[in-house]
């Protein structure tokens, strides 16, 4: 077994990680970064589909007010494109395509108007949220009740309601009743806005990476002083008030400090010893993976584009809630990404691959008609079945959890710091919030008690 | 490193996995019983206190049907006695303290009106949920929401809501927004009615055992063929579909099957190879145990009998939230428990042990008088510390779990059984729940495919 003394061990080498890792680095500080798989990215992976060209299986868009990775990417000598968004939006309900422009679909006025009104009144109590602590916001309370519960209080139209259901979907990859109202509340003012969350141009599916976002945690890997300590599950944490001892499977690592960036229930998998204070174990209790399938589905071109269709398109029907056009910026092969969010997503995810691959053509035939019945190549991520993510795009909490066990979420004990984009008080959840994490973390043990970056 | 070859591996020595591990032996299957911590009874633990007299730290009543325990426990050369309850009970709501006497406390009658309306309404519900398959149930939707959003919306007065809240603390060890509403009434289902939940004489209260409830485990592990192997964390469970080898520390366990009778949360962080299908995983990110803080105060005499007290008492002001005289059966030394639930748990638990003392202390004062201000001694068990309990009672469901994961919580995957009080359908969360899973375990083993015991 492999033994290695450094000052401070990061687990995990996603963008927190890295990121982390990175500006210790840049203060002098000797940094090891520790990876169960044996690949950097974490929930960013790059899947090459010949010619040089790659598609993401996972995390993909950057937008607006993610100002952190925006301007790491052209550091890092990467360049993003638009989303393709040209023409004509569909969506699904009772067995009927409706095409529309823009973001708002043409559902009946009644319907759309109340949509409107829970939006704006969702952005209005969110404006009202401290994102680094929302229990103690004057909305806590809205931790006593599912999305659902305040959807069906405020929301009467059946149409307003599955509208809002995939809006919930898409950003969470779970249910309205899944989710605590105030923990909704949190994310959206962690972005800034729902309509930025939710909106494709100039919100957070605006722009992707060119080469795919993997090459981002590839770069700051390369960038490090040590390589990345790859295949190497972290299985213990020893720890006592100014050292720690990470035990994974054929290393260990010695160290003052250790930053660990793992979704808190994955970092709960971790044995401690001595064990952990009851509220960190707690909150590891209470944090749950989103559900998420990506698949794209590839074709000699993106014919629907001639048909004046954009690619993007919403169903209420499912099992697909979403997809847009994902070919490579030369529109060169076509792409269309669908999604199976939340119960669907559990759902598909019991299946065989075949079958949903078969879904998912189904799905597109009837939202861009038969050409897309047989596409030449079918991709498929079910994050869910991913050991070292076990659900995706990322956590979310129940009623209760924020208000009784929010504080450990970012709270270092001891020699441990917390990390990952479950952790970020901006950009929650995403790329850019992964990196706020931690940098976060670093900031800490650069400046114990400082300001957080 | 000791190698054991069996036919079966039980996963925790506590009622399940000794229940699983008598019925298999029974048919002349071989037995190992692997063990955390370094002693049998799992949230059942007697602490001595003298002249041949314990106290239970963990679960200690068993009540009117309850059968399987109630048989078990004459079976085993043991004897229940009742808890006492002579006297007068007390109520403390907004710094006043009440009397009354039976289970209806004397608060105003529009609440109590109120209180008693929902729990015939809760009943009425419970009545129609099936307990092996909650999800399945007409009442399913009610998995949308808390407990706290039902009660807002029958429950208008405070006073009445307070009661709630009680009882909710006193069963589940949590607050009402953290439980969904469908596991609330498929709990109450599994016990037969909420009446028999919260009621002491002829309810879950009812008895006591004499020499402590973990006599019950040490007789069923004296009477196994192996000892049961303590001290043994199991790390890993590597799987096939008709083998498993069990890695705990310092121990390996080849088997044909195994039965793991951790609470989910727990379960979910034994490492398996290959990584368990995405539903089971999720189902283990999705029940979070309970929190309490049991503490014992001792007294040279129950002296709150003499004063024509039951030592049985609630308050809505907490932070201890129930009390008991919790004496041995002769009565000598005097015995007061009182626990901090939910929150109150939650918020002591981080407190100083000396600071918590006070509390209680400060409480019984104020329930019992002054006499109650300096005990003898103090006791408590902080279970949310514990690092092979994580919590007590047991674990519940938010919102929007049963109805998406429900179905993992007992269904087997290849040679990997599910035990554990969490998994019972008859009197989840207790004693005779963790001794019926136990035995459902060892069923599904014995007869693949049968019916349930």
């Amino acid at each position: 077994m492999e033994t290695i003394e450094t000052d401070v061990a990061v687990i995990g080498a996603g963008l927190a990680g890295l990121s982390a890792a990175r500006a210790l680095e840049a203060e002098g500080v000797d940094v090891s970064v520790i990876e169960a798989r044996d690949r950097v990215g974490g929930r960013t992976v790059n899947e090459p589909i010949g010619v040089g060209k790659v598609l993401d299986l996972g995390g993909q868009w950057v937008g607006p007010g993610q100002d952190r990775i925006l301007e790491l990417i052209p550091e890092l000598g990467l360049e993003t494109y638009s989303t393709f968004g040209e023409g004509l939006n569909l969506i699904e309900r009772k067995g009927k395509v409706s095409k529309y422009s823009g973001t708002i679909p043409k559902v009946n006025p009644v319907a759309l108007a109340e949509v409107g009104l829970a939006l704006k009144r969702i952005e209005r109590l969110a404006a009202k949220v401290d994102p680094e602590r929302p229990w103690e916001s004057e909305l806590a309370h809205f931790d006593r009740m599912t999305f659902d519960t305040w959807m069906r209080r405020h929301v009467r139209t059946a149409v307003a309601r599955d509208l809002l259901r995939l809006a919930i979907e898409a950003v969470w990859a779970a249910e309205p009743e899944d989710i605590s109202m105030l923990h909704m509340l949190f994310y959206v003012r962690s972005a800034g806005s729902l309509d930025l969350l939710l909106d494709t141009e100039g919100g957070a599916q605006d722009s992707r990476v060119l080469g795919g976002t993997q090459l981002i945690s590839k770069r700051l890997a390369e960038g490090l002083a040590r390589p990345v300590c790859l295949e190497s599950p972290v299985r213990r944490i020893l720890w006592s008030g100014d050292r720690v001892m990470v035990l994974a499977d054929g290393l260990r690592v010695a160290a003052d400090e250790v930053v660990v960036t793992l979704p808190p229930v994955l970092a709960g998998r971790i044995s401690y010893e001595p064990a952990l204070p009851a509220i960190r174990d707690g909150l590891t209790q209470r944090m749950i993976q989103g559900s998420v399938i990506k698949t794209m589905s590839i074709y000699p071109t993106p014919f629907w584009r001639e048909q004046g269709f954009s690619g993007q398109s919403t169903s209420a029907d499912g099992p697909v809630s979403v997809t847009f056009d994902n070919s490579p910026p030369d529109g060169s092969p076509g792409v269309l990404l669908a999604f199976f969010e939340g119960k669907a997503a559990r759902d598909a995810g019991e299946l065989p691959g075949s079958v949903r691959q078969q879904l998912v053509a189904d799905c597109l035939t009837r939202l861009f008609g038969e050409e897309a019945a047989n596409p030449d190549r079918y991709l498929e991520k079910v994050w869910a079945d991913d050991e070292w993510a076990r659900g995706c795009y990322g956590g979310y909490f129940p009623p209760g959890a924020w208000t009784s066990h929010g504080r450990a979420l970012r709270e270092s004990i001891g020699p441990i710091h917390w990390a990952g984009a479950e952790t970020a008080s901006e950009w929650a959840g995403y790329m850019e919030g992964a990196i706020q994490s931690g940098r976060r973390a670093a900031a800490e043990i650069l400046a114990p008690g400082g300001a957080p970056v």
